[in-house]
């Protein structure tokens, strides 16, 4: 071992998965594991780095060494919003798994929508053998994702392999190939094309409760699906979940897949989980491999120690 | 209208679909459709070309003078198993839509079983907010198809761009870029490294019930799915249906998506419809188009008129 500082990890995930991770991570410098209570008091003024998920309020007052704050998951929205941070870099986690299972959740979902999976599941719950009308193909769908950084991007490429029309929109106007993409100028014009709405947006006060009734009326009522769905994955703080619920009810959308809440877990009482045009899953879409995370920051870390710049770097004014 | 000869039709799919296609094809040549009672006692004699599903037996009899058989789907076992076939080429529906749709199917049931779609509804129900711990990624799951036509081979392709790791099967060998392949002196070989077995084959004497205990019994069982799952979305005379129902019951396997059943529609008393790991679907997998047939019966009896040969012409020896 040598003189390098250690790394603070405080990750508020399934203790076990972070234990096992760090057996086989960060063999080159000291770790101090905060979910360990045999840390609880440590003095943590040496730390150089800290990796961190909802974590404690008090450690960055603790550890006040630190030369770089990396976040546990693609959103840095849980300490941004909650902490009174240093005015250190702020990573976010940029990883091929964690963009490779948000794809997996948003092209799953799309086809379930697309070949009727809900219903289905109820002419199988009722042994009804009836093939359902009209199919649409992917071609005769447009999905509109919201969100176009490293996520978005690949989801849009796989929605557009598995044959779906995609459109694109970010606040600032991006570029991708072959997909033809809408800024904040023009949001409306972007809804009024998308009979599916992917959200992949983070979390910031530009977007928070974006996803409300206004917003959801604007997409287009004469598509192929025979009504607009909505999909988040993104931030459950996005949507204004009350305006959500009426619309699913009322007809103005006719399906949704939710990964994400207002407040999670999700209520128990809450409507959401018996809506026969809701699909709920528990902040699953795209959970992070802490060991894909620990890969990811001692990459970081061997930037900053040859004097390369860190990637990933939050844009604090922006939030994302 | 010209002294062109008529084309026959005789597509036993839901009539409303035939009639509206009917409206806007075959402008330059009489059609006899064969769904309309006015033409039961016509004289077939002067028929050139007929289009058919699951056909009156007594069609090609009847049709002395046809010159080619269109099957109205992309098997031919409808009337290969069934007729005594004149020497005729008998020519299968290969099109654009019947394959991106055959496609979508296989990459939704793939991701729904890789996320652990059964197990998310059934805790919607619950209202249980529970991720389920080890999710593992695309490219930990491997999907072996079996059948490489020009159905198989996309769904292969559309696979890989999701992730997973593939591999195919067919009896001949057959070669894909960027994909292992099998034939049948090491079937037992692909079927060792298969999580998920998707079935694409065509029903022929060879394939009647392959897959049985013994096939099943083969796949991998040491997968990150914690078990073997079987999609079938070829022909359900090439599954056993008892011996299937039994390994989902004892573990044989763990899952099953099945498009297409013995005896179709599904009887209402079968198993398969409330096992708690079975999704049915009502053989929607991939449905023909009825415009899309007959756009590519139009090319290829243009292809004739011109002097080139049919394409997708059935190799009577084989039976695909």
């Amino acid at each position: 071992m040598s003189e390098k500082r250690p790394v603070a990890i405080d990750l508020r995930f399934a203790r076990e998965s972070v234990v096992a991770a760090l057996r086989t991570s960060f063999k080159d410098r000291p770790v101090i594991d905060l979910g360990d209570p045999a840390n609880a008091d440590r003095d943590l003024s040496d730390a150089e780095f800290a990796v961190v998920w909802k974590p404690d309020p008090a450690l960055f007052e603790r550890a006040s060494g630190l030369r770089a704050i990396f976040s546990g998951g693609a959103g840095v929205d849980h300490i941004l919003s909650a902490y009174e941070l240093p005015d250190l870099p702020i990573v976010r986690f940029v990883d091929r798994s964690l963009t490779d299972r948000m794809s997996e959740w948003v092209v799953w979902q799309c086809l379930h929508h697309l070949r009727n999976g809900i219903a289905y599941a109820g002419q199988q719950r009722d042994r009804v053998w009836h093939e359902i009308a009209d199919q649409p193909e992917a071609r005769d769908v447009t999905v509109g994702v919201m969100g176009l950084g490293v996520l978005g991007a690949d989801s849009v490429r796989k929605l557009k392999v598995m044959g779906f029309d995609v459109i694109g929109w970010s606040r600032r106007a991006k570029s991708i190939d072959d997909i033809e993409t809408f800024d904040a100028a023009v949001l409306d014009t972007f809804l009024g094309r998308a009979d599916i709405l992917v959200g992949l947006l983070p979390l910031t006060e530009e977007t928070r409760g974006i996803y409300d009734r206004t917003l959801f009326s604007k997409l287009r009522r004469t598509g192929s699906l025979g009504g607009p769905i909505f999909l988040n994955a993104g931030r459950g703080g996005s949507q204004k979940e009350t305006e959500l619920i009426e619309c699913l009810t009322d007809g103005t959308l006719k399906a949704a897949s939710l990964d994400v809440f207002e407040k999670e877990p999700l209520a128990g009482d809450s409507p959401l989980w018996s809506m026969p045009n809701v699909i709920v899953t528990p902040h699953a879409a795209a959970a992070s491999d802490v060991r894909a995370l620990f890969r990811h920051v001692e990459a970081q870390i061997a930037r900053v120690e040859s004097g390369e710049p860190l990637e990933h770097v939050v844009d604090r004014a922006t939030g994302y």
